[in-house]
Order: C-alpha cells, then sequence, then structure tokens
C-alpha cells in the first residue's frame, strides 16, 4: 500500500495542515523558524488547520508541521500561493517585504498584523517617530548618515547607540559605540547595516539613539483582536547578554504593583494606536526616571516563552487566537513564578548525552528544543523552571533555569 | 520555486517528522488518532523526531505530523517499513497483532511496549488471569462459551457482565447484562465480539465478571523506563457513562493517602512485574472492600488527559520519555486542581460558532479539538479547567469543564 519512501505527495497532503472540525479555519504563518514551530504546537492543541511558508524542510517548523509549503517569502508569488490556502496570513519574522503585504492585503488576504502596522516593526526610525508622536516615552534617537550627524547628536556625550535602521535581529544590527572612531567604523561598512530592503526612496541606512543607563529591562506582552478585544501578560524581566536574550524571570521580581500596571497599560495602549493584530511584544528600559520602550515585535516572542509552562494560555496559542478573532485566553499566571533560559549552540555540537544528563538533574526541567543544528551562539532551545508552593523564589528558578541552558550548551558558557 | 500544491514529497519529506538536534532519535507512533497527535504536540517540545503511521490523511495526528507515513497497522510489511524510519516503535492503540509486534522484535525493532505486555491489553482473559496470579485485586471472572457457563458463573445472581475477550474499547465490548436472557442475546451473536485477531489457537472470544457495586472509578497512570525508572502521577477521580470516560478529576477529591498510595503502588508494581515500558494506566473500582483493578492500558491514556495543562510533565512527552529511555519527568501536580471533560460529538456538527462561545463565556477555559468531524458519540476534543489560588474546588472545576464540554456538543447532552 505504501514503501518506507511514504505515500505521494497528493495523498499525503490531502488533508494536511487542514482541520476536519466543521467550521475550523486555517492559519498560515509566514517562516519556518521555533515561533512558527511553537504556534504549531498551538494549532495542535486549538484544532484549527495549520500551514507554514518554509525555506527548506529543514527548518525547524517545517520538520513537525504537515502543513508545510516551501517559498520564498520574499517573493510575492510564493506569499500569494500561500494565502490561498489560509484564511488568516500570519509570521513568524517580521522580514516580508512590506509593499508584498500591501499587495496581498488589496487582493484580500487577512493579513494579520496589517502591513500598516508590521511596518512599524521592520523600521526602526518609522517606529521611534510613531511612538514619539503618541507621547510614549523612548530612548532619544536621530537618523544619522555620517559621522558628522552622530556627533552632532550625541554633543560629544558618548557612548552612543547606532543602529540599523532595518533589518536588525537577537544584537544583530545594534552596535555600542564607545568612541567617534568606532562611529565611524560602523558607518564606513554599510554591508554591517543588515539586509532588508529599504524599498523605494529609503532614508539613511542608521539611526543614533541615546545611551541608556538603565537598571534592568522589562517585556510586557499583549494581544488584540481584530474585535479590539485586548488582553495582557504580567510583566516580565527580561536579561540580555551581548544584546540576546538569555533569561526571563516571569513575573517581574519586586516590580512596583504601579509601574507594573503602567507597563501593562502602555502595551495594551500601543497595540490598540497601532492596530495590532494578534501579539504585540514591548520590550523596556527600566530606569530611575521611569519606563523607557525599547523594541516592538508583533508576533511571538522571545520573552514569552515562558507562558507555555506559566500562563494560563501560551503566548502561541494567544496569537492563534488573536489572528483568527477569537476570544482571547486568560493570561493569568499559571505558576507564582516562572524562569526561563535560552539554550545557545556552544562548541561541543552532541548535545543529546548533555540532554538526557539535564532531565535526569532536574525532573522539574522542561527542555524544549527546536530541532535545530548547533552552531555557536545559534538559539536551539530553552528550558524553563515553574514555582511551586515551597519553590517559588525566582532567583532559584532561574537558576536552576539558567544552570540547565548552561549545560546543554557546554563549554562556552560567558560566566553567567 | 513552488506551486500551490505544495513541493514534491521527496523535497518536502527529507526532513518531515525527524529532528536536525544531534543525536535526536526518531520515535514511530503506531496509529493516527488524537493520542498521537497530541503525542505530537510533545515531541515539538522535546525536540526530538516523531513519525506516524496512519490509515488515512485524514486521521487526526495525519493532519498535523509532518512525519506521517500511510499504511495499515495489520499489515507487517508496512509495519516493518514504518520501522525502518524510526528508532523506537510505540503506539497510540493496542490493535497491532501479537504476531507482528513479535516479528518486529525478533528483526531488531525496539517494540516499547514489548509485545509480551501489550498482549495483556489485546486480551482480556490473559491480563485478568495474570493480575490474579500477582495477587492484585480485580473484580471475579471466568471465561465463557455458552449461556451455561454464564449461569454457573452467576450461581443466579444478576446482572453480570459480559465482555469480548478482545477488542473492545470505549465501552464496545462490555455488556451488563441484568438476565439470562440478555446474556444469552449477547452470546448469540458473536459479530457483537468484536474485531481483533483471535490468533492461533485462540479460546473463548467471551468472559463473564462479577458486577462490582463500586462508589466511584479511579485511575492510576504510571511510567516506566527500559532502565526501570518508574514514576507515578497523583491518582485521579474518573466519571464514565456508557462506558465512555466522560471527565476525569485531579486528583480524587477527598480520597484518604493511605489508599491514594496503595493505588500509586499498585500501578508501579504492575508496571515493573509486566514489563511495561512507556505509560500504564490502571482503571480502579473504588469499592467499601478496597480496590480492584478494571482494566489497564500501555499508552497514552484518556484519564491522563489533564495532565497537559495539570501536571509538571504531560503524559505524552513522559510517554515519549519513557520509551526514549530519556530520564523521566517530574509527574507532581501545576495545580491544586484539575478537571478535564470530553467533548462528544452530538447531532449538530456545525461546532465553530459553539467554540467560539465556550472561549467567550470562559477564558480560563483550555479548549483542545482532535481536528474530526463530528459524529455522534464520537470523542472529538476536550476541554480542561486548572484550579488557583481562590478557585480550586473540584466540584466548581469540574463544573466549569462539564459546562463548556456540554456546549460544544450541544443538544444531546444525557442530563449530566
Amino acid at each position: 500500500m505504501t514503501d518506507s519512501a511514504g505515500a505521494p505527495a497528493s495523498q499525503n497532503m490531502r488533508a494536511a495542515g487542514h482541520s476536519l472540525l466543521p467550521g475550523a479555519p486555517v492559519v498560515g504563518m509566514v517562516g519556518g523558524g521555533q515561533l512558527a514551530r511553537m504556534t504549531a504546537a498551538a494549532a495542535i492543541g486549538l484544532g484549527v488547520g495549520f500551514r507554514v511558508l518554509a525555506d527548506s524542510p529543514d527548518d525547524s517548523a517545517a520538520q513537525v508541521c504537515a502543513g508545510t509549503q516551501l517559498g520564498d517569502y520574499r517573493s510575492l508569488a510564493d506569499l500569494a500561493a500561500f494565502a490561498r490556502d489560509a484564511d488568516v496570513l500570519t509570521f513568524d519574522h517580521e522580514h516580508v517585504p512590506g509593499e508584498h503585504l500591501a499587495a496581498l492585503e488589496a487582493g484580500g488576504v487577512a493579513v494579520r498584523p496589517g502591513p500598516a502596522a508590521l511596518l512599524l516593526t521592520q523600521d526602526k526610525l518609522v517606529m521611534r517617530e510613531r511612538l514619539t508622536g503618541l507621547g510614549v516615552a523612548c530612548p532619544r534617537f536621530a537618523p544619522v548618515a555620517t559621522l558628522a550627524d552622530v556627533q552632532e547628536f550625541t554633543g560629544g556625550s558618548w557612548p552612543v547607540v547606532l543602529k540599523s535602521i532595518r533589518g536588525g535581529y537577537d544584537g544583530k544590527g545594534v552596535w555600542v559605540c564607545e568612541s567617534a572612531a568606532q562611529a565611524a567604523t560602523v558607518l564606513a561598512y554599510p554591508g554591517l547595516a543588515l539586509s532588508g530592503a529599504p524599498g523605494p526612496g529609503a532614508g539613511p541606512m542608521f539611526m543614533a539613539e541615546e545611551f541608556v543607563p538603565f537598571g534592568r529591562e522589562l517585556a510586557v506582552l499583549a494581544a488584540c483582536s481584530p474585535h479590539r478585544q485586548g488582553a495582557v501578560y504580567p510583566v516580565v524581566q527580561t536579561v540580555q547578554r551581548d544584546g540576546i536574550c538569555r533569561e526571563v524571570i516571569a513575573p517581574a521580581p519586586g516590580l512596583p504593583p504601579g509601574r507594573a500596571a503602567q507597563a501593562a497599560a502602555l502595551a495594551l495602549r500601543i497595540a490598540a494606536e497601532l492596530g495590532v493584530t494578534g501579539l504585540l511584544a514591548v520590550e523596556i528600559f527600566e530606569t530611575e526616571a521611569g519606563l523607557l520602550v525599547n523594541e516592538l515585535a508583533m508576533r511571538p516572542h522571545n520573552s514569552g516563552h515562558w507562558t507555555i509552562e506559566g500562563a494560563k494560555t501560551s503566548q502561541f496559542e494567544q496569537h492563534l487566537r488573536a489572528v483568527l478573532d477569537l476570544p482571547l485566553g486568560s493570561p493569568a499566571l499559571a505558576a507564582p513564578a516562572t524562569a526561563m533560559a535560552n539554550v545557545l549552540g556552544g562548541d561541543d555540537g552532541d548535545i543529546y548525552d548533555r540532554y538526557i544528563h539535564v532531565m535526569a538533574a532536574d525532573p522539574g526541567v522542561k527542555v524544549h528544543m527546536y530541532g535545530k543544528s548547533v552552531r555557536p551562539g545559534r538559539k536551539i532551545g530553552h528550558v524553563t523552571v515553574t514555582g511551586d508552593g515551597a519553590h517559588r523564589d525566582p532567583a532559584e528558578l532561574a537558576d536552576r533555569a539558567r544552570r540547565a541552558a548552561s549545560y546543554l550548551r557546554w563549554g562556552t558558557e560567558d560566566g553567567s
């Protein structure tokens, strides 16, 4: 009936990625990374259809998702073909060209979040200008093209942060410059300003931002549906190293209730003002003077991985509910405290033996691996530890998570 | 690059169901039902490879699992082809013919649980004889072929329970007979004794069991690995109607600690004595005189669906960890109390509108749908409600779960 190579695609693919539950829609997610992979797991629970547009069958989500279509997110033809087999189009990254998003929407595709909102995650200068226009506190900023622009911005006071206006992620495209010489180096190598189509009439490739001597970083995750129902998760603390999120503690320890409420209100207001559909992640600097918005994302976000175990509704399920205009799930805590640590690839790729040891050492650690090959510094998984009755001290939970993640990485830990 | 029909199978399938995480093994699960579907979600988290052998691309698991192979679980050739692409073979049902399991194992396939253990879930008479031999308390039983056999068994005291020795599930293959006439009807229609290959030298098709006037039903779920590590979940209460599990409350309300410990020890002992690898579900009658074992299953089980939200490690992840000989995860409660209710198909198949209403009515309800079409009485999903600080009364949680499940079913609720 079948051979070991599997049945023909036409047979295997007939129902793949669809649901026979009467009336159930299909979500198409552009991008095959770990965010799509974890969203696929949430779609399994909800019973809705789910498909991904992936670059390669080796992509993290493509390995697991029956509804995988291979294609190029930079190709309008590939996007349009993918969208034909989905009721709603959404994204696991912000790199789809804005003109394609506009063309798809004009063609009747339900693009969620929509092109106007997504532009703000693609262009940091537009985002800053928009937020400032709304009266949202942000670091001081200015577009810069030359060293003279930078020097005028700093007024001689260093360091300054230079950012690629488009295409950055995970610390790439952000440079903390301690001197004019360092700034000149960044500006002199436009190749450093990462790819990301600037589009017609593009302005400068860089912007300068004041260096904020923040106390710590917070993040807050909100969801908004087309009906404009909103829900916001408890505010978390994030720990970054080398521009990469390494740990998240939920809820943020010791955050005064008033400030937590302020951050939650901020996220809901930004989501509403920008017309976000789906998730909105707001990265925040907590300073002595108050909260400053650092970055925005409109998709499931690393700062929300803790919600899989730590909240009543995971961010991945919430994103699906929001883009499908389903009533949102409860964002309440499911545990008194939760710690998440990212697993980065290390020098020793032979990871499965260590995976076994980590499970043996702490049966309460939840290991999530993304099916990725190991490259130094690459996010290949995360671990989560939830607190309970006697063990709810955030520092203790974070220590357990950090220890498991470090062990999985092996050999190149940076002193954490 | 691709068209809307998707890329060729050879391209799409290359990595499907495998993990690029170095050293990660592949689990092959025979059967494409909801248990395989939920196990697929757990495999996504663990980052191990996962494939299913499904009858049809419409099967619940085949809709979502990239690593789907179509084939017939009754065909040794199909099983062997499937096993070639997996490191471990396991099951979402107990219907694979025992001689095929033995042949696969003889051919070097890691069959977990093994054929000897699985036989006990395929043949209720063998199971009863084995448990009785171990001194495990069970209802009184005897194989029966004729009405005279039944009458001798009852000694004139009715009702009596007749069971098909092979092939029953979800209340099918079990008849509570109030009279000799009813027993005669069951025995007279061998077609009622469900399919399930009797194998060479098969004995009688029916067995009789005493009708146990139990107080309630409990279930306990244990996991055992090839290294013989064992873990046991808290004992739960199950509520059956028409032989179908309808609700589960975890932990079982009001169960004296001594009796809970007795049930847990019973499950671990049975798992050890029978050499079970993977999960063992033990269904128990709680009577005034003590605990009587009703049924066994060696796979993820309906009585354990609550563990997805209610325990630190879900039964699906635990089954994968056990069959892969990974250290087991913590089976501890993740919430003080959890209630699960099955969603059965009703008369009105247009379910998606009601799905929206249920989510709107109670944002704390976790809805799991299996992607199945709706047929009256068919298990098409389940809902789970976890308790927290102020809301941990099991009766209140069960009421919320039951209300959501009833509403999803619509129209044919049986007065629960």
